[in-house]
């Protein structure tokens, strides 16, 4: 287990002409929707060159953890599923925003939504090691940022079923009922298609 | 109870010659201090004008509850403080830094040591409507923020010591046992004095 303070990194995606990341396909679930874009750039900081013509960016920030209990941090630490894996040339971007009715209930109400009721933590554990995940926290960025989160999932190309599997899962959820925008975003390493 | 969506502002502290607050004294209680200002000005920015030679700015943003139960939210709610009362002439600015060993905590036992161990909730309850407060975040605002949280506090020059009991308790607490830098600023609003 890693016991360093929780690094807090800014990463910025751009949508646009360039970038490592094909676009494969956009896919807008519910809310407004985000400008078809054929490459997605990846930075390692809150803003981006501006003169690139991005028709989109989205950034967010890396945090601690918000509804994780002890025992599930451990039986997460024991499936590390690291980002940047050679096999991992598949990657989805899903950028979320949640409710009001979501933001106002209180934590316990958040946490019995997203676990008790939905099992989030526990049915992402089953595709452990093979998605492996990042959460980017935006909505207190800024005073009007046009999503809370930004979801960054990387696995093997033949690992897509399972993705799909669990993001099928967790849209059925009783959580998903706060979920007011939501794009799925999927991506293909430049040069990873045979 | 107000069940809009929690509103995200930000606003930053800026300490030096300017500003309705006058500082009546800086206590430096661990890690770094702040130099010693005169005045303390409010804007409700994530910026401020540079212009202005501030001595220091310390920016935050308002953001929904991490800890709170629907419990105790309804109780909050029953005892509403809000700021900006004719009579609340004085005020404390304690900015808060907490240490890795904090962050690395899961959820609940963050929860356990605020409030199981340390009471921190419900013994902030039993000074309302006295104490009227605001939580700023500030940690997730860049990569190397001074300080995690600012706490604001407003109240009658007769309910300082009031305060100042509520800051005792607290501090005494196992939760404070995670605090690595404070600094307690005593304020009063200019003309307050007869």
């Amino acid at each position: 287990m890693n016991n360093s303070t929780p690094a807090r990194f800014f990463h910025t995606f751009g949508g646009g002409e360039e970038g490592t990341w094909l676009v494969e396909r956009i896919h807008h679930l519910c809310g407004d929707g985000l400008p078809l874009v054929k490459r997605v750039s990846i930075f390692t900081s809150p803003e981006v060159d501006g003169s690139k013509g991005w028709s989109w960016t989205l950034r967010g920030v890396t945090s601690n953890e918000r509804y994780v209990t002890r025992s599930e941090k451990n039986a997460l630490g024991e499936r590390p599923a690291p980002l940047g894996r050679r096999e991992a040339t598949r990657a989805a971007l899903v950028p979320i925003r949640k409710s009001p009715a979501w933001w106002t209930m209180p934590q316990d109400e958040r946490r019995a939504v997203m676990e008790d009721q939905s099992r989030h933590i526990s049915t992402g554990l089953k595709y452990l090691p093979a998605i492996a995940r990042r959460l980017y926290h935006c909505r207190d960025l800024g005073e009007s940022e046009p999503f809370d989160f930004l979801t960054w999932f990387e696995y093997a190309s033949t690992d897509e079923w399972a993705f799909d599997e669990l993001l099928a899962f967790l849209r059925a959820s009783e959580e998903w009922r706060y979920v007011d925008r939501e794009v799925d975003l999927r991506l293909a390493l430049d040069g990873s298609h045979s």
